[in-house]
């Protein structure tokens, strides 16, 4: 059997999504900005995109921008949200301890620029509180940046709640949402978001696309300067058929969001009560409060690392956490912000499932961790 | 007839490099930082295509960065040389008053916070010397920066020299070489350059990728700040399925490069000489130091926006000059730059030409040229 079990690090691409980018090299091939026929038409399927984006997300055209990913997106909202601050005398910012890499560095870089940068603990949970984010703001607080769902545990946070709070205070709020976009309903009205960033590859879409969405009125920081594309906003060359693709992506994962939970949740279910019932395992972050595909357990006394070797062996492809650090000898930050031990964080392994999962398939992804598990403890 | 003549602004992907892709959409869609199998199926792929990329620039792959596209790799090797040139005491940074604004647009940004720009006038034919530069080298200067051939009109500059000249009086040398690339023999050795700029879509590679090339030593300042990804350089998953696309296409445009300069130098020539014959016509940048693409002539008394538009409904896709600027109600700067008036500028046409280009759709070219400008001088 062979299962990918890593779609949290990235997904296979849906036929649909390659065939709707296909027109776009092999006819419609001109440039969104140039004046022709062919040209007008890139255009028209770029605003077209742009709308069909908005629509999911329930926001204006106006308030997509495309990048290439997420962290790109995630750069731009927070350096763009220091900007304004500086403008204002406001450099506070507010985030959390295990937030994605792309959040993180860039929350260092303009540390080293004099914001003050103020990372809020999150619960043994995985979650942090909007009472938690509420007591934080203070009146030179330029930004508060919380991620949707966590990259490796995979847990959801109350971002509805911590959207009304920094509303109330009139703080600007960004969420990276790139795991939680084609997984949960998100809906940047709802839930009070002025700022979010996702990525196509995250759900079906192809890699190297993603989208920068900023309520109307927050006037981005270009990081990449140049050409007039994205309303001046972002410069370079649309990447047209990856828009496309992306597009339709995360419109066939919005239709299906309900249909895809009701799938999942059994499922994983079933795989952590499987997991759990592994001497000596734990399940890192809330039981509920998470993604409906994504698992993530720490087994005392074993390496992630070669727990994996063992898994992929078994035609299982399978991770310790974060595909961006992987290699790295640090234990996660993420588990660390949890309360797990440095050894024990390196016992973890994160099995982020598909929609096309089946029944079977998590009964051998049991088997196979509880064996490879075993036979690590026996060495 | 129907003529693709905007080849300067995007091209179409050649089937070679849509192939190219696709298994990397299909089955090796693995995230090239996980472990396993797939996933380092997917690692082996990135840097065999790092690999290829460097045999044709001619530098290690190690000096290869992936990025979105040129605008990016643009910005990335202008802001590091700035931040290098700071922590040695330099901010003199020189460039033309002719390139892309991706160069441009960076550059007054580091204006913006206290750097020194010195922007070399260009002769009419649109070539700066290496003299002239040598002749601004100061003390202070922390970088050149000059493209290796001009976008609009598709003149090469004599990248060669002014790298030597750099190299000898140790001040880093960056082209934007985004319109040459895949047109004419680049060699980052040979040409005493330090760091080069390209994008893919420039020569029938995909949207949404490009390269930096930078020389072993530079220690280059992340603008997407992130996962570790391009030896820490370049944050976000890497387009895997893009970057093998476009080493694909760069493969292809190097191998062919000769025969591609022995077919359209002629017709090239061809195409200047049926345009000189209409009156009050003139062509912009030198007649020998070009690209082997690209024409761009000034029509008296024309609007260039009226005349393709005229083109386009002969079945011709031409532009004014940049895409990235159209739209735009200024004339073009680089026309200014040469010396054109204001109003001379707006009766700009580019034809840029693709390998596939024939005879006859020259001489149609011409023909659909002549009666246009014809026509409109009649109105």
């Amino acid at each position: 059997m062979k299962i990918y079990a890593d779609n949290a690090a990235t997904t296979k691409m849906s036929e649909k999504a390659i065939e709707a980018m296909m027109p776009f090299w092999r006819d419609i091939y001109g440039n969104p900005s140039s004046p022709y026929e062919m040209g007008q038409k890139a255009k028209a399927a770029l605003e077209d995109a742009r709308r069909r984006a908005a629509a999911v997300l329930n926001c204006e055209a106006r308030e997509i921008y495309f990048t290439s990913g997420g962290s790109e997106a995630d750069n731009q909202a927070i350096i763009s949200a220091a900007r304004l601050g500086v403008k204002n005398g406001k450099k506070h910012i507010i985030s959390t301890t295990f937030e994605h890499h792309a959040v993180l560095h860039t929350l260092d870089k303009l540390k080293g620029e004099g914001f003050e940068i103020e990372l809020l603990d999150v619960h043994s949970n995985g979650v942090v509180t909007g009472d938690e984010v509420a007591n934080a703001i203070r009146e030179d607080t330029a930004l508060v940046t919380v991620m949707y769902a966590n990259n490796e545990i995979g847990t959801l946070q109350p971002i509805r709640e911590i959207g009304a709070v920094c509303r109330e205070k009139n703080v600007l709020f960004h969420t990276d949402a790139v795991q939680a976009i084609g997984h949960v309903s998100v809906d940047v009205d709802r839930d009070n978001i002025d700022m979010l960033s996702l990525s196509a590859h995250k759900f079906h879409g192809p890699k190297g696309v993603g989208i920068l969405y900023a309520r109307k009125g927050i006037n981005l920081f270009n990081i990449i300067e140049g050409g007039g594309q994205e309303r001046g906003k972002r410069a370079g060359t649309e990447n047209l058929p990856g828009i496309v693709g992306m597009v339709t992506a995360l419109e066939d994962a919005a239709k299906g969001i309900e249909e895809y939970r009701n799938k999942l949740l059994p499922l994983r279910d079933k795989l952590i009560a499987g997991l759990d019932r592994i001497p000596f395992s734990e399940l890192n972050g809330d039981r509920e409060k998470r993604l409906p595909g994504t698992v993530n357990f720490c087994f005392e006394g074993i390496e992630g690392e070669s727990l994996f070797v063992l898994l992929d062996g078994k035609g299982i492809s399978a991770s310790s956490g974060s595909a961006c650090t992987s290699g790295s000898l640090e234990p996660s930050h993420v588990l660390l912000a949890i309360g797990r031990t440095p050894q024990s964080a390196r016992g973890s392994l994160r099995l982020s499932l598909s929609d096309d999962v089946t029944e079977e398939e998590i009964d051998y992804l049991i088997l196979s961790v509880e064996e490879a598990v075993r036979q690590l403890r026996n060495v």
